[in-house]
C-alpha cells in the first residue's frame, strides 16, 4: 500500500494542497540506476554543453518564479521578500557554477611535460586533471526551500561537477521540490540530457535516507541539515563495503564576540543587529549567531537591556514544520528551568508552529552543556564573561561554521582572532554571521561538528567535494581527455610546466 | 620496565647494533604534547622561512648520505643503487615543496573584493587562504627507508603546510629512523625552530599507533602501508570524539592489461620489463603489478612461455622483515594449492628473509578473491581473459592506486582506458605503475582501498592533505593574515577578483 503525505501551512498546522506518494525502496533504486546509466555521457560533456544546462536550469527556475513564490510561501511561512532573494540567490549559483565551468576551473588541469633532468629519474608525460565521482546523493534542507533543497547549492554544485544527482526532496515543502524538479528535468531536456540524470524522491521515512546511502552507485553525499542526521549519514557511509564521502553541514552556534570597547561606542545598534541576526528566518539558518559573548561590566550590562528592550518589539513568523517547533518548544522550557539562567521572552507567535522566541542570559562558568548546543528557532545565548576571558571562551568552543568579532578600530585583537580562526570556517569582523555570499573566496564549513570535511558547501570551491583527480601518463594525444590533449579543444586554464596558461602545447 | 629492540639484518635473520628503547604511551603524549606547543609558531612562518626550514633538513640528510646509505642497506637488504636514488628522491621533494611554499601555491589565496552588485545582496569583503592543521601524526613505511619514511612525502608535505609532526618509526629500519630524526631536528635548528615541532616515537607495540591516533592534539593522520592497519586507523579515527581525516595509501594490484596486437609485436621485451617491475625491490611497492591481464591465444600463451623463461633467470633480494617475509611464503604456500593455477616458481633467495618468487595463471573466471589481494612480496598474478572481455575486467576490479595498457598506436581502447580511470588514480599507457614522479601532476591515490580519500600522498597536491581553509570577511588589513593583505607583503599569486596576480591591492 503506498503511503501518501501533503504539504502543512506552518500559519496553521494544517495539511493542504496536492498529495504525494511516499517513494518506496524500489523507488529509490530506479532513480539511482536510471541517474547510474546517464552518468557516463553526462561526465562527457563540455564545458560550454555544462554551462548551459546549469543556465537552461537557471531559466526553467525562473520562469516559474511566480508560481514558486506563492506555492513556497504558503509551505514556508518565509516572507516573500527573503523568498524572492533567495530565488534569485539560487539562480544565480547556477551561473556562477556556469563562469566557472566554462573557465574549466573545476577540472584543475596540470600537466607536466617529459623531463630527463627529473631526479631521481626522468619524469614521463603526467598530464592530470579531476573526474566526476558518478551519481551523488542530495539531501534537501528545511531551511533553505531553493538555495539548499532540490536544486541548490549541494546539486549545482554536483552537475558542475559533472556528476549525475539523486535528491531526496524535503517532506515541509513537497510542493516547491515538484516545481524545482520539473525545472531542472526541463532544463536538462533543453539540453538534449535525460532528465534521469536528476532523479528525486519524496516522503517522510527515515528508510529512504538509508536507501541512497546504501546504494553501491551513490559515490557521495551532500548533506545540509542537523548534526543528528549528518552523523547518522557519517556512520553509515563509512560502514559501506565501499565507504564513501559524506560532505555534511551540520550547523553552529557561531558565536559573535564583542568587545567592550565597541560596546561602550554603540551598544543599542549592536545589540538590534545581533538580535535581526539571530531571528532572521525565524533564527532557522544554521549561520544563526547562537552565542553572543558579552563582557562583564558596565558597557555588557547595557547591551543585555537594549536586547530585552528590543526583544518585545520582534514579531518572529512561525517555524519551518512541527518537529522544528515541537523540539524548539521543549528546549526553551527545558533550559529555562535552571537557576542559572536569566531568561528574556519576546512576543509569542500565535497559531501553527508560532513560537516564543527567547534569549538566555548565562555567566560563562555556568553555561551547561545542553544550552551551548545549536537550538534552531529564534533563541541566542548572551554568555557573560570577563574581557580577560575572551581567548580562553574561544578556545573552548567546538567547531564553527563561522565566528565573529566586533572590536573598535586598532583594538589588539589579534590572539581571539586567531583562537577563532581555529574553529570556523569564516571569521568575521564586525559583521554577523547571517548572509552567506556565492563567491570564490567564501567559505562555509569548519572544524568538527559543524562539519564533516574542511571543505566548504557554498561557493565556487563546493564543486571540488564532487570531483577526484586522475593522472594520465604516457597517453597518445588522442587518447586523453579532451582537457588534457595537446590542442587544448576546450581552450581551458592549464598549468603547464608550473606555468598558467590557455595556449596550446 | 622499559622494553628494547633492535635492528635485524634481513640477509640473516640476526639482529644487530645498537638497542632502542620502546617508546611508552607517556612518551606518546610528551612527543605529542612538545608539537603542540610550537604549532602556532611554526604555522606562522614565512614562505620564504618555511622554505628555508625544508631546504636544511636536506642538507642535513644529505650530509648524513654516506652514513645513511650503509646502514640503510644494513637495515632492509635493499641495494645501492636504489637507496642512492631513494635519498636523492627524499631531499628532492623537499626541494620540490620548498619551490611550492615559496610561490605560496599551498596558500591558495583567494580575495574577493566588495561587489554592491551582487546577487542577492551586496558581496563584503572576503579573503580565504589555507591554514595547517596543526599536529599530524605520520607513519613510516617499511618499503621506503628515506622517501615514505621519517622525512618522506608525507612529512614532508605536512611542514610544508606549516604542520608540526610526531611520527612513528619503523622497527624494521629503527637506525635509519634515528639517523633521519637527528637530521630533521638539525635542519628545524639551524633555522631557529625547535626541535619538538617534529617529535619522534620507536617501536614495536601496535598500542604506538592507536595511542598516536586517538590523541586529541592530533589533526590528521598520513599513512602509507597496508590495508590491514590503514583501515584500523580509518576506524579509530572516525570514532574520537572529534574525528580526523586520515590520508591512508594502503596499496593495491596496479592491473597491467596488454592487447593482444602489442604482444603480437613484442611479447619478450613486454615479459620482461612486467617481471622486473613486479620484482622491483623485491615486490615491495604499493605500485607492484599484482596483475598482467594477458588475453586468451597465441600471443598470449607467448607472453607466459617468456615470463616462464625469464623467472628462472632472476636472482631477488631477501624481504624487508620476517613479518612480511612469513606473510609471503604461506600466502603463497596456500594459493599454490589450488588445482586451478598455473604456479611458476623463480629462484628461491636462501637465508634470513629470502623467499621464492612465484608468478600464477590462472583464468578470469576462475580467479579467486584470495588471489586478487595485494601480496607484498615478488609474485604477481598473470590472469587470462578474452580480450573482448577486457573491459568487464577492468570494471569488476576494486579501486587501484594505478592502472596500465599497453596496447599499439591507433588500436580502439578509449572504452579500456575509460573503465580503468574509474579505479585508478593514475592511468599508464605503455608503462609499468613503478616508479612515481614527485611533480605537480601526479596522483598517487585511488578509488578505496587503494586509498582512504581522493588525495594523493606523492607530488605537490599532497600538502592540501594539511591544510583547511579559512575565510576573513570584512576584516582590518592589519588583523589580516599576511597572505591576504593589501600589500601581499609575501608576494604570493593569489586571486584576486577572479585575476591571478601578485600584485598589491
Amino acid at each position: 500500500m503506498t503511503t501518501t503525505f501533503q504539504a502543512v501551512d506552518p500559519t496553521t498546522g494544517e495539511k493542504f494542497g496536492a498529495s504525494f506518494n511516499e517513494s518506496s525502496a524500489q523507488d529509490v533504486v530506479d532513480a539511482i540506476t536510471k541517474a547510474a546509466k546517464t552518468k557516463s555521457a553526462f561526465a562527457a560533456t563540455s564545458p560550454a554543453k555544462r554551462a548551459a544546462i546549469l543556465r537552461a536550469i537557471g531559466a526553467a527556475i525562473e520562469s516559474r518564479r511566480e508560481k514558486l513564490i506563492e506555492v513556497t510561501m504558503k509551505e514556508t511561512a518565509l516572507p516573500s521578500g527573503r523568498l524572492t532573494g533567495e530565488l534569485s540567490r539560487t539562480v544565480f549559483q547556477l551561473e556562477q557554477f556556469a563562469l566557472q565551468v566554462e573557465s574549466g576551473a573545476h577540472l584543475q588541469a596540470v600537466i607536466d611535460l617529459p623531463d630527463t633532468n627529473w631526479v631521481p629519474a626522468a619524469r614521463p608525460d603526467i598530464r592530470k586533471a579531476n573526474q566526476s565521482l558518478g551519481v551523488v546523493g542530495i539531501f534537501a534542507a528545511s531551511n533553505f526551500p531553493f538555495a539548499f533543497s532540490v536544486i541548490g547549492g549541494d546539486s549545482a554544485s554536483a552537475l558542475a561537477a559533472g556528476c549525475t544527482v539523486v535528491v531526496k526532496a524535503h517532506p515541509s515543502h513537497p510542493n516547491t521540490c515538484q516545481i524545482m524538479h520539473e525545472a531542472v528535468v526541463e532544463g536538462l531536456e533543453k539540453e538534449g540530457i535525460s532528465g534521469d540524470a536528476f532523479g528525486m524522491v519524496q516522503g517522510l521515512s527515515p528508510d529512504l535516507t538509508y536507501a541512497i546511502v546504501n546504494n553501491p552507485e551513490i559515490t557521495a553525499i551532500g548533506f545540509t541539515g542537523s548534526g543528528l542526521v549528518g552523523k547518522i549519514l557519517v556512520n553509515a557511509a563509512a560502514k559501506r563495503e565501499v565507504p564513501i564521502p559524506v560532505f555534511a553541514e551540520m550547523g553552529s552556534l557561531n558565536p559573535v564576540f564583542f568587545t567592550p570597547k565597541v560596546l561602550a561606542e554603540k551598544a543599542a545598534d549592536l545589540a538590534k543587529a545581533a538580535l535581526d541576526s539571530a531571528t532572521l528566518g525565524s533564527g532557522q539558518f544554521c549561520t544563526k549567531p547562537g552565542i553572543l559573548v558579552i563582557p562583564t561590566g558596565a558597557e555588557g550590562d547595557n547591551f543585555v537591556k537594549e536586547v530585552e528592550s528590543y526583544l518585545g518589539t520582534l514579531n518572529v513568523a512561525p517555524l519551518l514544520n512541527k518537529g522544528i517547533a515541537d523540539r524548539y518548544g521543549s528546549a526553551i522550557a527545558e533550559l529555562a528551568k535552571s537557576s542559572d539562567l536569566k531568561v528574556i521572552s519576546g512576543n509569542p507567535t500565535s497559531g501553527g508552529f508560532g513560537v516564543t522566541p527567547t534569549v538566555f542570559v548565562v555567566d560563562w562558568a555556568k553555561a551547561s552543556h545542553e544550552l551551548l548546543e545549536e537550538h534552531f528557532g529564534p533563541t541566542t545565548v548572551i554568555i557573560r564573561a570577563d574581557f580577560k576571558d575572551f581567548v580562553e571562551v574561544a578556545s573552548g568552543l567546538e567547531g564553527q561554521l563561522c565566528a565573529a568579532l566586533h572590536a573598535t578600530s586598532g583594538e589588539k585583537v589579534q590572539e581571539l582572532l586567531g583562537a577563532l580562526s581555529q574553529k570556523a570556517g569564516r571569521v568575521i569582523m564586525n559583521g554577523f554571521p547571517t548572509a552567506v555570499a556565492v563567491t570564490a573566496a567564501m567559505q562555509h564549513g569548519g572544524q568538527w561538528p559543524s562539519s564533516s570535511s574542511h571543505t566548504t558547501s557554498v561557493g565556487l570551491d563546493s564543486v571540488f567535494r564532487f570531483v577526484r583527480p586522475v593522472a594520465h601518463q604516457g597517453f597518445a594525444d588522442e587518447l586523453l581527455p579532451p582537457a588534457l590533449q595537446n590542442a587544448n579543444p576546450w581552450k581551458i586554464s592549464r598549468t603547464v610546466n608550473g606555468k598558467v596558461s590557455k595556449d596550446s602545447i
